[in-house]
């Protein structure tokens, strides 16, 4: 059935079937949240052996002899600073470790620009525009940093193919000097999952910029693939060959292989930047936790053991995402009134549906008890100019959930577009 | 003896004493550490019960049912928030948890009044001139924060009997609208160990002030008594009490009560303001370590039972202090050659030595093996005017080596106050 060939009779036929059919979802009263993109229980649970490796009878001694449970080390234990150099296969003085949240970098370093300026360069705050390129849709908190900073947003679209479109990105950054950042999930990308290619990496890397223009690059999902492992450069070589070794600021955390509110943030860049963060950072703290990272390296223990556990937590996830393409694929021929990704990896998969729908469809589903992640979320300022996308986060209900909350979707999908159609 | 009564000839003869025993303390190649206020390994073992109150088999659900392994609050959680609520006589609502550092949330406030104003004030980025009080000697972190800001001090010495000298503070704060904050150690304060008397807080918190001026308390000995506990009147309830219910951020920490490097930093402060500081914090993190909070709140259970744990510390700390004191009584008349304080909980000791000779003793001491705080470091820009305070930490070093180091200390100050008198 393609909807573009129905006849009006029809149309206004199955848009009375399907609010019918909304109506019988509504009475069933659910509570569905498919908003975040949260470890589900069943995740956390697979991380118990971390608490084993700590106890009362635990050495607390570091390979570089300091206490673990004492004050000091602004730049993370070493161990586990090596361990995360060979994930992303840098040097490990390239690599800091913070507490659990790799968010808190992000703000620091904009807020850091903001305040001292960056490389020697104005404050941002003395500056009368600073911009930042932000790829849609893409992550809100990245955006919502932005916005409370006064830092103007430029949203780039992602091609029809979904890959980044890196002509415009490399034409803006190199007329005009007041963008000085760019936003990147470049790893199954939130929410749309794509992986940036080669070219873009290398582009991003090459291409004429600010001496303080920064490429965030939120390598969120690194290890994170659900149908196999999808390859990504390494944004950090690639600046250095392009002689811009400090254009990347690269964050990771093991929120979503440890535990998501207990984990541990990590920031890689040249040691020159690491040496500016700290420059202010030293004010501000005497080190983080590092009985937490401590904690971390004796239960991940090696790159090996990291890809097994994400691949025991990849056999959890998988059926979340099957589940999710299944209904899709059994209601919809992809991209005639809804087009959506289809991720190998990460947390979200990006629904496209008719413009001018977005904020309906979520609407539709809240009152049938299924919470999406807000209409207009993924772009900057909350504002989808086409109010089209809607971000899907399953990685936290069970399928069974899963499912529910997907009949509820479609039926809400259906019902907004026929709605548009009578 | 009385230094001030000797004959050339009598001071000549210690001089060239002192000066032997100098260099045969030297000739022992100690390397000792009085620097800086760390808890002692000893000190950190006494904790390791902590480390048994999760594993595998625990409940990671927390009272409001949030799992604290996941993402999720920003007020850290409601059990360890009403304990500090407890601790310190506060509603549980004016408690908010974060991660290790109690110095984060200080830098954060300032770095937020400074980008964002306070109250809805002009950011303090836009005025010509942002000043705070210091109270000297001091704590050289909170003096850094603000020298990182280009925020002036004004150094308020502490009265002849240690005492706060609140008449000079309210006088300058009713006279001089520049003046956002004042840092406060109100209880055995870094480190003269001074605890400030009722009419010093009942002062502070009705004082005419800025709307957006702040006392910055920093009651990070609330509950390290070592003779005894000496009570400090509630600022809060102070503050309420004036009308200035939103005039002070109370800072606390475990640092010193379970591990230096790994506790639960506290802040406490009017609800009003508590959601002035989320509502920048909220883009930065989804919150702080959770299970961090819970394995805090299971090991430290109680109010009666955080004052058990601290009297342990304070056994293990006692020897330390009275062993300073020792040698102190025994070499010298309290206020001759040098003058000390006496706290009766905290990390330190003070020590004004004869003006224009702090550098030359701490010199004297490193090249003996001895380390101490950098002389000056107690003052705004490192800048002690009178070159003659010097800040024990005996908390780290086991007594034996306190005694060593105390024999290298004395000596030191011998030797320069005789260099002096020659």
């Amino acid at each position: 059935m393609k909807y573009s060939e129905l006849t009006k009779e029809e149309i206004n036929e199955l848009y009375e079937k399907e609010l019918r059919q909304y109506k019988k979802l509504q009475a069933n009263k659910a509570s569905l949240d498919m908003s975040r993109g949260k470890p589900s229980k069943e995740q956390l649970d697979m991380v118990e052996g971390i608490f084993d490796v700590l106890n009362g009878q635990s050495s607390f001694v570091l390979e570089n002899g300091a206490d673990a449970r004492n004050y000091g080390g602004l730049d993370g234990i070493p161990e586990l600073r090596r361990l995360f150099g060979q994930l992303f296969d840098v040097n490990e003085f390239k690599v800091l470790l913070g507490d659990s949240s790799s968010l808190r970098f992000m703000y620091d370093l904009v807020q850091q620009g903001m305040q001292f300026g960056i490389d020697g360069e104005l404050p941002w705050n003395k500056l009368q525009t600073v911009k930042f390129i932000c790829l849609v849709p893409g992550y809100d908190r990245h955006f919502a940093i932005c916005e409370h900073f006064g830092i103007q947003m430029i949203a780039v679209p992602f091609k029809a193919n979904g890959d980044v479109d890196i002509d415009i990105i490399e034409g803006l950054v190199e007329s005009d000097n007041s963008i000085k950042g760019i936003w990147c999930v470049p790893k199954y990308s939130n929410p749309t999952g794509v992986t940036y290619g080669n070219d873009v990496v290398e582009r991003l890397a090459k291409m004429k910029a600010p001496k303080d223009f920064r490429i965030f690059w939120d390598n969120a999902y690194a290890v994170h693939g659900i149908y196999g492992d999808t390859p990504l450069k390494n944004i950090m070589a690639e600046c250095e060959k392009a002689g811009n070794p400090d254009r990347a600021y690269v964050f990771a955390s093991t929120s979503k292989i440890t535990m998501a509110g207990a984990g541990v943030g990590v920031f890689i860049s040249s040691e020159k930047n690491l040496n500016e963060y700290k420059s202010h950072m030293q004010y501000a703290t005497i080190g983080p936790n590092k009985v937490n990272q401590l904690m971390h390296f004796r239960y991940l223990k090696s790159v090996e053991n990291i890809y097994k556990l994400m691949n025991k937590q990849g056999d959890l996830l998988r059926p979340k995402f099957d589940c999710v393409f299944k209904v899709l694929d059994a209601e919809f021929e992809n991209g005639e009134i809804v087009k959506w990704t289809k991720p190998v990896g990460g947390y979200f998969i990006s629904l496209d549906i008719l413009k001018g729908s977005a904020k309906e469809v979520v609407d539709l589903c809240a009152k049938a008890g299924v919470k999406l992640t807000g209409a207009g979320a993924t772009y900057p300022l909350k504002s989808d100019d086409k109010d089209r996308n809607i971000r899907l986060a399953p990685s936290f209900p069970p399928v069974e959930e899963l499912e529910e909350a997907m009949q509820v979707l479609v039926c809400a999908v259906k019902l907004s577009a026929l709605g548009r159609m009578k």
